[in-house]
């Protein structure tokens, strides 16, 4: 297979509102959209992420803190993605390995004070949200050049979803990541033009 | 030209600190990045971004806004991302003309009735930059698939860089995406193991 430029999979990738049955996610093409989300770049390199592949006895309580939208009821597999708010205060032991692994022999004063500052002004559970966009980016990307269909469901009721996935205290939803084969082709695609 | 897997891509992606003088971004290239990041996705299709590719008379400024940062006094090309957050009001005009473009047939009850919903419960200028973290991504993954280094730059005075890319009120800036040809190999890896 000749892999396709990266622009045709950004343009393949749409927001699927409807997966074909009985065509599952192969384990490898999970393992692969949830490397892309890994790998994706952070402020800080705290990446304050973590990503939940839905187990099947947890599938029917998030569809439905998801208000059974049929992309999330017919998706093959569900990935949340969800912010680890509560890890982010500066004298956390998780700031501290993260700082010391972007630095490993370095002086953590200056990205302690810039991140000391940052922390103040910041509202800091929308800003851990939206760095979890970076992982979610890569990841609908990876599934487009797979082939696979996604949709990026933004729309859940927060506490509901937290407790269908059985989240610890300080950590918040962000997005579930439907991915299947998708039961309808691409809409038409509407943007602002460019520039 | 072979195109590379798109995870090569990924794993090819790092902060650039510094770049090479002379070597420039072409036309082509920067065309190419600002169309990844025009395709990105959105929450609402709001598309909540603008992009300013900084003019060299204005480069000077906006590296002072970002504390002179080498990543972006030697960058070859800047490109601003900037949240319209004054546009988010939901009986906005620019509202309205998203969400007609979104749902060009279609009842645009519901889709306000969800936005309003969630402009009350959300930080929104904290989610509007949230959202932007979609475009640069693609950006930032685009660059790497052309060969070329980029920095995403959030550490800057946001009312000196508003000033410095004359933003009218409500643009608030988000990134600063620094392009060119990176001065040094990356860096190793630091990521949280997967799973």
């Amino acid at each position: 297979m000749t892999a396709p430029p990266l622009l045709d999979a950004i343009k393949a990738r749409y927001s699927c509102r409807e997966f074909l049955p009985d065509r599952p996610v192969t384990q490898p093409e999970l393992a692969r959209v949830l490397e892309a989300g890994r790998l994706a770049p952070s402020a800080f390199g705290l990446e304050p992420w973590r990503f939940i592949v839905v187990a099947k006895a947890r599938a029917d309580a998030v569809a439905r803190a998801c208000f059974d939208q049929p992309a999330v009821t017919t998706a093959a597999t569900l990935v949340a993605v969800v912010a680890l708010v509560g890890e982010l205060a500066p004298d956390s032991a998780y700031v501290r390995a993260r700082f010391e692994a972007e630095k490993p022999d370095g002086d953590l004063t200056s990205i302690y004070a810039a991140y000391r500052d940052h922390y103040r002004a910041e509202t800091i559970g929308a800003w851990a949200a939206g760095q979890c966009n970076f992982a979610a980016a890569q990841m609908l990307l990876q599934a487009a050049y797979l082939g696979l269909g996604s949709c990026p469901v933004g729309g859940f009721d927060a506490d509901a979803l937290a407790e269908a996935l059985a989240l610890p205290p300080g950590e918040t939803p962000v997005l579930v990541v439907a991915l299947g084969h998708c039961a309808h082709p691409a809409p038409p695609r509407r943007r602002k033009p460019a520039g």
